[in-house]
């Protein structure tokens, strides 16, 4: 039961529609634009409009560095000098919107990122659809010993199925009160003319966290890269890591240079402290560093050592 | 089974400190720093900090508008001037911090105000309590037929006792399953040494949305009068409305001169438009004006006739 | 000497430039695209990208509220009511880039509008222009004697020739050392080869308040609709209240619902205090108010009369 | 003539001010509170008021995070830990104000940073005294040839002398015309009363951007100290620079353990590219790397054997 007919129609009829415009256009984005990604059991990402791509960005840089060049290889040599170097404004004018269809407990995560405008489905007003996310076996995973937020092995076979019976069930039963509090389908249906309907704004406590809502999301391309940042990494929880794969590969499709960029100056670069930067220096010198040397706990230094593949 | 005894012995230490400070304070605020103020079944409002007061707001506006008196009448009456025209700078200039316990939809609402500083109980790290919301049978009410976002009409008794059996049996049910497949109490004690522990960051999956978490919750005075603004409104979700409502008194603890303008020409003034300022004029003219010739649509003319007692 | 002929030859290329979209699009914005809208003697405004319409506020607003209707009138009727409510959310989800030439001292009051990007001209890397802001004389005024930040009467003319003497003059003057102190000229030129360069960061700091400066300048279209109602102001100075007006004229072309919308609940609305409220309901009764019993001050008390058209 | 002797006197008086408080204080801070450190010729910082300490990030954390331990030790290792890994939110819980003088031309690059409240002192409003900046002659250089933004050698001697003059004279100038426009001195008395005056939001276009302007200044733990890392930089103008240094000693007062985390993972740490980071693990392993092997442009590979002091 799809949560929103009339508005996948609109996005149908979006798709085929298509204008003069005397704006900078992104042809990668154009491609897929309003075309929905799945992500999870059923969630997706779509994006709704944008605004700008990697050539607004160097406009944007020249009006205070002054004037530029307009060959292709300088752009890109910009938009890399830029980043390498934290100018973080110019990135600032370009802005894309997304629709996401998420879990609530992705939801709540995803909204701390407040520098974003937000316009939520609101269960106050309308009624939530049967849709909860159910994990994939392979997913599911005991509490990790050495990271106190993250996961650690995955659980046995008949664990998991045990497991997904108990969130399935419990999804069930509580969609099912739901539907029979609010006197209501989730089509809008009356059920039993007879009996009273408990508000919605009430009758949704009893939904569990598991649930899907959607969402319009819009950021700035500077936002967007710290979100990314912190979202796709390894320490992300996986279902919200999953949004941001998908994520980044529309930011490749946007704006090409600035991933490119990205990728090599923030997301797969990496941080030294001071006391990191001086073991660098002295090992590169040839001396031995030992961890009670370093200036570094023992916890950092296993991390400085992990990032730097040394092993002894 | 409270959520973290260790937090509450810290409360009860910091009620009893006392330190010598320079800066200004306020003592109608300092008298319940700390003190949990209880809104719904489970949740409070606490202050645990604050920075500035009445006097901060005439400061910072002084060093905009130049030299003032010093004498208390004038200072009450630039607070009012600065918030009868919207010189709202000042007020940014106070900052208060609070403790908050409150059902995750309510949570949800929160959030949506976005120039805060939170930090939020994080379920991906630790157990959540068995804590949840069930309305008083006086809350609990039909959809309205009127404001689609609203209630109405107060549930019938039996449907009452229905309803909140259905609320608290799936309650009590998703948190057994919870702490089943953590294999944890909320205290941390592992239930069966011989079985798996499903991760805490899907395990919480199954909790709903009328569970209680907690937050530390930072805006300066500005914004939080926009807050009450909003929620403290009839328009508001009643479970939202009572935390606004405390927070009101401790507004007017912290700062009563702000407080009273703010009544004045916040909370209990009203925004007139265009047509409706020349209803009115006409009005007071002494000459009719029908709905039909007021440029306002019907809906409107209501709203209108309600705010000035118009009747007829 | 136009501050940077290579951009203006990007504009006219720009402006001839038409692409196919798949995004909604603004008719009405699309034909001024590029087009800059002088404003002052030598500043402009002109639009370089936008993103949604009209159109894109119903579509936001109903993820929230669900399912709607197609009619324009209805899309209309939304957008009138969103605001009459001040449900302003499905506005931040347009947004609209300018670029601005504007003197320093209003770049100063502009820049006070947070909630926006910008990319500002940078004088530390750059020459400025020698393009300054002289007032005309019909608008150079004595110090107001009621409101202690506006403007009284003008000038008499004698006087007025003498000001805008002494501020050309100085303005000649700085511009001429800031070029010796460079040792170039605006155009880059080195003056005197034997002769020391100063830093530019520190030679710009002998240009006066009325130079001319220019951003980038991005905003949210609930944003800007806030921007215009304080700047757009009768209280605004009338530097930057030309600025605003301008930016008026693009709001209708760009949003022409919204702009409607905005004028009949913003713009030429009015706020009314819980006892100006009170006190319309008496007059509308027939009752006599006077100040002494009105509440409100002797100051407040001449606005709320001056509001309604009450005279005595 | 000092801008506002009654204002000092209310410094006096706060200084003596002792007050109880129930709140976390930090003794460093309160040692200082109030006090004018100078900057630049005429320019000072002073801390007005802050809300919490190192304490107060460690309870925030806590929130988040559940139960922790007491002990001096485990919180600085905790404030460490989280800067470590940019878990920012808990430095937000800390917020300060502080009072600054500063000129035109660098309250104009300060303001850049948005996530902070200010009141600034009205020209339209009140008369700017006769104060501005003119540089030491050690900090006359000429512009760098290297660093497109920055300084290079200083000033011979005699040069100096001739720009200083240059910049004396002409502030000398456009102030005595803007007293000469408001036809009033700096202590508001009237000059000639047969004359007009110019009203002071048009008279103070005449001044330069080196003259002295002060405003209030808020801005949360968090922010700051991204305001330090990029304002205490050896890329930033020396003349914000000042100001960054002595807040820097600020901070340390304020919030130790932040302070020395802040050194440690931020202000003397460094970023290393993907292809950075890839170059140090072969030279670890001993492996030989060209720059035209490495990814890096020839500029970026400069940067990066000068950051890790490789010379060959």
């Amino acid at each position: 039961m799809p949560l929103s007919p009339p508005r996948t129609t609109d996005v149908h009829d979006l798709q085929g529609q298509t204008e003069m415009t005397h704006r900078e256009i992104s042809p990668g984005l154009e491609e897929v634009l309003y075309q929905e990604f799945p992500v999870l059991d059923h969630g997706f990402v779509r994006v709704i409009d944008y605004m700008g791509n990697d050539n607004a960005i160097v406009q944007a840089a020249r009006v205070s560095y002054g004037k530029g060049t307009k060959k292709k290889t300088e752009d890109r040599g910009l938009i890399h000098y830029l980043l390498r170097h934290s100018h973080t404004t110019p990135f600032e004018m370009c802005e894309i919107k997304f629709h996401i269809k998420l879990p609530f407990f992705i939801a709540r995560q995803w909204i701390r990122h407040r520098t974003a405008n937000v316009n939520e489905y609101s269960a106050r007003y309308s009624i939530l659809d049967k849709e909860f996310y159910i994990p994939s076996p392979e997913h599911l995973a005991v509490q990790s010993s050495i990271n106190r937020q993250g996961r650690g092995d995955t659980l046995s076979p008949e664990y998991s199925r045990y497991v997904l019976d108990v969130l399935r069930g419990d999804a069930e039963q509580v969609y099912a009160h739901y539907e029979e509090l609010l006197n209501e389908d989730g089509a809008g249906n009356i059920l039993n003319p007879d009996k009273e309907c408990l508000t919605r704004e009430l009758a949704r406590t009893n939904l569990s966290l598991n649930f899907y809502t959607q969402m319009y999301w819009k950021i700035d391309l500077h936002n967007l890269m710290h979100f990314l940042t912190l979202r796709a990494d390894s320490h992300a929880q996986y279902e919200i890591r999953v949004y941001a794969d998908v994520m980044l590969n529309l930011l490749e499709r946007w704006v090409p240079f600035t991933y490119e960029a990205f990728l090599q100056y923030r997301k797969e670069g990496a941080h030294l402290s001071k006391n990191g930067m001086e073991t660098v220096k002295k090992l590169l010198k040839g001396q031995r560093v030992i961890q009670e040397e370093s200036g570094m706990s023992k916890r950092e230094w296993q991390e400085f050592t992990e990032k730097l593949d040394l092993t002894s």
